[in-house]
């Protein structure tokens, strides 16, 4: 990886490409007053855009249209709003978030058809219109406006997520931005909740479908907070080309710095939002090392970050580690008890499926650092993966116990 | 059904069919002073058992060494401890395990290989085996001993859970008796930790295996308390033929009378599970109708008893049921929103994919009921299934970051 060449940009976000610009408002779609609630990304170029959608079966109305108008991978705005995910709600919801696109490129002064939506929020409730009219009004678009943005698409994140690298290419170079929002419904299944990524590198649309889909399946794709999945999921990623580079396409002298730099912004928010999962204290970091196959890898690493019985364990700081490999034992990837190594932080627990002498104290302080690495060696192939995941605390069942009340 | 033929007996258990010895003793194997912790249950003639394990690929050691002796279908007693496991010990665990059934047939005067073995509690620790040798030496056999054995199996567990029928055959009649214990690591996988069924009716053993496995796949295996599944999960069930009934063989005349009487108690007992899990305050029944086979009415079904977002919203009486439906949607099975109904308890909440005109306190109200019944109908077929679960508390977390501490 050049990673020298890869550098992230202090106070960056998704409008850190140029030619991006975003802006928010309280559009009082939110129970909470003054909080930004509704917002644009637009570009002053059309982009060449690609997009992962949620997994499920019923898409809320936000992502059947915006699905829908990827098929030709083009697009020049977003708009977006939390407090409501427009979902369940049949065909008027589709009608609204058409019309929620329509005023968006009526106010910025684009073409419908190029303005994609997300809504987030609470599902089985239609979009207040009135308010989205209001608030679409109000908007003004500016080129440091995805710090509001970022702080628009929240719902129970408590801080917002975004950042931007810098890509260094020889003569010239590009930007990569982006801004996520998690903060539960977190599971992986193709995407996760709201990550949007720009960048000003001018990018074949093969390729970059491709290369989202690749960073997105060892980072978005890994992490999970609490098992569920929401209608709502959408991974955009849009290039606008303003930095005038020949368009990259796969195998063409920047098509691996590319991917490294996507690979690179991605695994940071997918550790950003497992990190902020809802009522976590601390990430966990689970990798899997000598699984059979690639597949085997991830399921096991995903199998150790979804356990309710590992996620409680570290966050009491109870060294109880036999449920990571109870974890990995149900998880569908080849174990065999007598290869299986496991080490907490540095310390090794279990070697060729025999515990050695640890002291349980030394477990129990790993389990209440703020990043608690675990790894798993099944000594039985050459494939790793890691998956985020964050303990579960009381205060998550607090949050999702009173979530609309 | 023959519902009128099949009656619980009032204070049941597993020593309830004819022939059935148990006892327990308190070992010292639990941390908690004075608990039963470890006993045995024996048949006076010999049965032919039947077994199902769990699904996890690294198995307890007892798990192990139960499935090889049962690989003839025949036992005479079983020996069971709670407060370890004896999981992930490798070759010592099966020594021990081993060990464990010797000293039981010795004390009862069997052979060991007629000996079964399971045991529950933490994981990745040896047997005490001194422990398990004195309080062996200490066991007294009685026919209403199987109460204190209910005891004895469980760990988080906050009541025992036992129960028997006697089902009326005309000329005469048989009983089936059974433990059970939870209450974490519960998760529909097939078999759901401990559940120990006897019977005085003379059963053939291919019919007996089909008739357990036909059971629990519409019973223990629709529940789920929190995702998680253990190495010690068994399931076993004893007929020793006391009854002197023609042994019963699929297409018997008995046939049909004891798939009901035993899906009646195997139902009891997945609730009684469901119930008793790790923090529940109350009962979540979730029924899946219409759905286009029964694979993926149980997807759907035990999508929704499983989701967190759902869990925490019963437990807080929040009635955000969308949530429902977004654990259906991401089930895998096969919706279509425009035909999806939902009903909360009595209140229509969803028809045909369109929100219903409801008061969201009658469903906060339905929320907070000790049993709380959801069902869905997706109109796409003729297929149903029922699973069960408990909401998501505070004090799940709390328990399950204490364990070991």
């Amino acid at each position: 990886m050049e990673t020298d060449k890869i550098k992230f940009i202090p106070g960056g976000t998704v409008t850190s490409p140029e030619g991006f610009f975003a802006g928010a408002t309280c559009a009082g779609i939110k129970k909470a007053k003054e909080s930004l609630d509704l917002g644009v990304l637009f570009s002053e170029a059309p982009c060449v855009t690609a997009g992962l959608f949620t997994a499920s079966k019923l898409k809320a109305a936000a992502v059947t249209l915006s699905q829908e108008r990827l098929k030709e991978g083009k697009a020049v705005a977003l708009v977006v709003n939390s407090g409501c995910a427009n979902a369940y709600t049949g065909k008027q919801g589709l009608a609204d978030a058409e019309t929620m696109a329509s005023l968006a490129a009526a106010g910025i002064g684009v073409s419908a058809k190029d303005v994609l939506v997300a809504s987030t929020g609470v599902t089985g409730q239609l979009l207040p219109m009135d308010k989205i009219e209001q608030g679409i009004s109000q908007l003004i678009l500016a080129h440091d406006g995805g710090h509001e943005l970022a702080r628009a698409i929240m719902t129970t994140d408590t801080v917002p997520k975004e950042a931007a690298l810098d890509v260094k290419t020889g003569d010239s170079g590009f930007i990569i931005g982006g801004i996520a929002k998690g903060s539960g419904m977190i599971h992986p299944d193709l995407a996760t909740m709201f990550c949007f990524l720009t960048t000003d590198a001018a990018v074949e649309l093969g390729f970059l479908r491709t290369a989202l889909q690749k960073s997105a399946a060892m980072s978005l794709n890994m992490i999970s907070v609490d098992g569920d999945t929401s209608p709502s999921d959408t991974v955009l990623f849009m290039a606008n080309g303003r930095a005038k580079n020949e368009p990259i396409t796969a195998g063409s002298r920047l098509a691996n710095i590319f991917q490294d730099a996507l690979d690179r912004i991605c695994i940071y928010f997918a550790k950003a939002l497992a990190r902020d999962g809802e009522g976590a204290t601390r990430l966990i970091e689970a990798t899997v090392n000598g699984a059979a196959n690639l597949a085997e890898a991830r399921l096991a690493a995903r199998a150790i970050i979804v356990s309710s019985l590992v996620k409680t364990a570290v966050h009491g700081g109870d060294p109880n580690w036999g449920r990571i490999i109870a974890a990995v034992a149900r998880s569908g990837a080849e174990v065999s008890e007598s290869k299986i190594d496991l080490t907490i932080g540095k310390i090794a627990v279990l070697k060729g499926g025999k515990p050695l002498d640890y002291r349980e104290e030394d477990i129990a302080r790993v389990f209440q650092q703020e990043e608690v690495p675990i790894s798993v060696h099944l000594n039985l192939g050459t494939e790793s993966a890691t998956a985020w995941g964050c303990d579960l605390s009381e205060e998550y069942v607090t949050i999702n116990s009173q979530y609309m009340t």
